[in-house]
């Protein structure tokens, strides 16, 4: 039966290029999401799916009532783009000046589109409901899938998964975890408040790129000395501007910089950590300073249960997708709240082509994917739903091994 | 005598004030005066003053041959401006925008004329020569005095000296020291070419903000562990800048900064121990670097004779002024080359008067001097013409004391 | 069959404390083992096992041949002890002065020969051999492994299985976990030649202590910055010691370290960072070093297969036992040389108890451990050589799973 | 008059050297004087002249009272010996085990009984009086001087000179500076607490190693940032010692050095900076610590006006000792406190002697000095006498100059 959605599927793969292409020509950046959520909310609808939009500002979620009762899975796909002008040449190139889809969230977008359309026309076989949740502004904190629960969307939701097109990966593969797999990302600003003077006076100024030089040396002490070394974490400083001459001592000095970890109390800590370093170095030098500490996404944390349902479904259902471990990497996803209120998982599905260019990094100006990892991602969500609305979920699982 | 020239030079302080405002009113950047040099020359040949003109470039040079033959005796002023928009309110105000003589050699330029006037018209009483050196762009390395000298300004010169308005001495005052007064002022940029990526992924890159602090940290022992503790030294980083964006780690890193010395084998010294020091972290860090280490003005430094000479003719002849032992500055000026050439000293001329504003220091905004202060300074530059021109200059010396 | 055994062992118990209290009182540290390797071989030779000794310089190896062909499993303990002044007050405190088993080595050396008693008795039930590896010089680099191995303890042994008393553990934990769970613990020594003189006058000198702080604030930037922050990595400087008076610049100094790793890439690079580091910045101070740069163990990694076989035997056999996940520890461990030449595994055998004081961090003068532990571990050992050589080991495993 | 005052102190060279090497050959260390003192008194009283023992604490003082009223003139020389164990081969080698008149201090007393003699007998000549000041202790903080001023020791005295020998220059010279010519010298003693652990678990420690290097980073900046670039500062760590273990983090760490200056709102600043940077790195690293800061001799400052005597009178009567100027040295001289009281100078008289050996630095295991430098400075002395008790002190002066 599950093999019957996979092939409806298959056959919606030239509408799901059709989809992704056009969102692919008009992205809208985050929080600015206008003509994409207006365009999906009329796709579900001619699906005959019931449809809420503006869901915790701009997002919209439909909902896939089964002919019985049961589990409600809820399905996640984001659909904004990002600040970054297209470079790549392809006949379906942005046409939004210095805005792209650099990140697959059009991929997403239409794979989550004809997942919904195969599962509004096998309703008569779900005991249980299907919630696509098609979230706007992933890419910007504090991010849409915050404001879409407060909005209710996971209301009655059981079970939630997601998936990322991964250039990086091939075709074909599924890259999984249990636990911690993506990072908790925050961001910092110091600004740090000296005294200006000429360059051959020290002593009467209070050298602020001196003092941010120092800040940024003891900062390197949090990762090698206070972090647990199990623990992974990152302090990185991405920006110092100060000065204008080369002969005038900075009167301030601005840093920026981003802090990765996975471990909740690590992240506390390293927060600590990094106040108490820039306020002793800064009070030592008789400087002034502010800190802007933005605590971005948490830790994205797969759940041990789900993450073994998942492996096991698609050990039985796809035996054209491979399994691979995933290395947890540092990068951040605000699917991370969803799994913060349900069990659920995220996998990644591989869409790496090098001989069509699919293979630079996310966030290039010519990042592009495999557009058939679409049919991978989605297939992959459809024997998700099967197994829970339709399967009983809890025969995949044998008595929880050691 | 000499009182006669100064009372000669007193009756033409109105005429010093509308040329000095004159050019206020139309400042000329380093290397680019055209109008200030034309006005200079049409000035002095007024006043039968034999001109050369385009010394070194741009400079100004007037000969004033006295009745007898004798010593040669040089005077200099300096008379480019700054890039710095005037923001005082005066009705001399610079009308150009961004551009002001916010450092005084309006001033200087002014009295050196109303020198000449007064030494033209005294023709009959020299034994010896006046050489009136109009210099530009003094404020921007190499300057305007080495071309000069090139250009043969200092050929047949016995004796040279200049004076620099000072707005923080108050009117009346003369500052002098014997020895080094004015510090070598050298510059340098720092490229440093690591390798940027994503600020999650540090092992990826070549962190170049973190190399630059590394580099700004172990600069700070130049001068508290490798310099002479008996000799001034300043190393200053001026302006760092590194980055876009907070979760990017920067590709590269531009820093600069200025380098202050008196000593010769300290220049010297500084310069092998910062390039020791920015390669040695650089290749611990696999960076590439680039240096641009620009040598300005060296440290200016008066002679011993001369400094006594001028002490002892001001005492006699000047006694509404009063000598100020003056504290060596770190500042710089182009005048140490007229001093590696020929014996000579250059003095400061107190300029301050906080009741009409003139207090401010030099280069900045709303910079000012008490224009009586052209007085002074003409004063003194007559009563060393007359010095060495007129009284037997030997006479003043006693044997030199211990 | 294996309860028999387990029975046969704990009847043991008190002989287990005889041999453990009489090693305890006379330890004998790494290299230097002379009265302990003989009487195990004693012990062991009464029981009829055939003996080596001076196996790799002063290693003991048992072999108890079974009644029938089969697999060959090893066992091992090791017997030497620590530099470190016994502080507990019990009847078998240790008589040598400065000596004692602060880690529990006399512990494992109790259990295997009970171990190898019981084993002695139940040959004829065999299919395989037992080798049991009576090893000396864990404590202290290189080790007594690697000289066993080389003079062929492992010839022959298809599997090898060791533990380690644990006093951080409740008694009846099994602490285990596949793939790395202790680290490469690697050793550094610099010495930097710089050039004494008067605290007063720097400049003449090359002060090794100033380059020596500034080496150690470099070097944490191969953890924060050069090594992936996925993988664990730990560079601490454990000792400085430069100079005598206050006022004297220091000629030289030694620093000495540790240095933690898991990863076989990581270790490389760190040791490749950490050159480079301390060759740039002494290079930019003009001074000389010297690094010793000792690879202590390997990072210890247990096999996939033979951790799930322990886990699944103990879970068999042993119902008492309760299994842990094991969180890797940056200790480093020699058995880890026996798991680069064989399939195996190493585990800890919870053995603290805090009501009667055998709670003390190991290496700690306090140190002890809940004799009963040797009872638990015994037991895990005698149920792996049950399943290698009476079970067929096979079964246990299902397929692979994914 | 001085002519025969010098030709008397010549005809007293064999037993100034007699006097000279018994006390080199029993030297006594600071505040452990007994035997010299005691040896000084004797013989000043043997001179029939008055004299005061156990002047603050060690000690001793004459006064030679003139025929006729006039100024007082007080002479110090010390009489204190090193720690240090004499190396150099000659007959009157240190007898006293690790002790050793390594600074010349024997020579100073030598030198000034010689001269108590010589003015003993021309009594009758002096209008004024004349102190002698022997003080014990100079070699080790706080010094004898403070307490002998304490005690009454510059009573009625209008002026103070004193001398040093100086193995540095040649024999002949007088080294001379008005203003300050030797360091203040101050002495600290860090200990940082940090918490101690295993090697590899830093993130259970705080490490007083890292912190120590941090500390030692951040004082560079004392000198290179916070002191004005004209002032001379030096601020060294001599010691540090932390750690007795390659694997184990420090619990603690101990730090000391040596601060010079010369003015005393720098001496003031130092600390302050010093004490904040110290609280500021501990405070961010979370250890605490201990500074003991000990306020060394202050900078020792020449009276210009006595400078200036010094000077014509050595011109005026010893024209075989030439004047050389003095570069300030870092060292410090609790002469100091003397100058704080009364007007006077400190000069220092060459002693250096290649062909006999006497080129070692002082403090030197080997350093030795050319015996007749004791003449020169005695004749230096005595001609500051005279100047003060026979000339009138005022006509040496002309009208003081700009």
């Amino acid at each position: 039966m599950i093999k019957d959605w996979h092939f409806q599927l298959e056959q919606m793969y030239e509408q799901m290029v059709v989809w992704r292409r056009h969102m692919h020509q008009y992205p809208e950046l985050s929080f600015q999401e206008v003509e994409t959520p207006k365009l999906i909310a009329e796709i579900l609808s001619d699906f005959g799916i019931e449809v809420r939009t503006k869901v915790g500002g701009r997002g919209v979620v439909g909902i896939i009532k089964g002919a019985r009762p049961g589990k409600t899975i809820a399905l996640r796909a984001d659909f904004d783009a990002l600040p970054i002008q297209d470079e790549k040449e392809v006949p379906y190139k942005s046409k939004v000046p210095g805005v792209m889809h650099a990140c697959g969230h059009d991929g997403h977008t239409a794979t989550l589109l004809a997942v919904a359309k195969v599962l509004s026309e096998n309703r008569e076989q779900l005991s249980g409901n299907v919630v696509l949740l098609h979230q706007h502004a992933e890419e910007l904190a504090p991010g849409g899938a915050i404001a879409m629960i407060e909005d209710g969307c996971l209301d009655g939701v059981d079970v939630v998964f997601g998936t990322h097109l991964a250039s990086g990966s091939p075709l074909g593969t599924y890259l999984v975890k249990s636990g911690y797999t993506m990072a908790a990302a925050d961001a910092f600003k110091i600004k740090i408040q000296g005294r200006g003077g000429h360059g051959s006076s020290p002593h009467e100024t209070i050298d602020a790129i001196a003092i941010g030089a120092q800040i940024i040396t003891q900062l390197q002490y949090i990762v090698s000395r206070r972090v647990n070394p199990q623990h992974s974490a990152v302090v990185s400083v991405g920006s110092f501007h100060a000065g204008n001459a080369s002969n005038v001592i900075a009167d301030s000095a601005v840093l920026t910089g981003t802090i990765r970890s996975f471990d909740k109390d690590v992240r506390v800590q390293i927060e600590e950590e990094f106040r108490s370093m820039v306020s002793g170095i800064c009070s030592a030098f008789h400087a002034e300073y502010e800190i802007e500490y933005n605590n971005g996404y948490p830790a994205l944390f797969n759940h041990d249960r789900e993450t073994q349902v998942f492996k096991e479904t698609i050990k039985n259902t796809l035996e054209e997708g491979m399994l691979v471990d995933m290395t947890p990497i540092m990068g951040a996803e605000d699917f991370a709240y969803y799994l913060q209120e349900k069990p659920g998982m995220f996998f990644h599905t591989g869409a790496r082509n090098e001989e069509i260019g699919a293979s630079y990094p996310h966030h290039h100006p010519k990042f592009n994917f495999d557009e058939k990892a679409m049919i991978y991602a989605g297939k992959a969500l459809l024997s998700m739903v099967h197994q829970y609305t339709v399967e009983n979920v809890e025969q995949i699982l044998e008595e929880p091994a050691y």
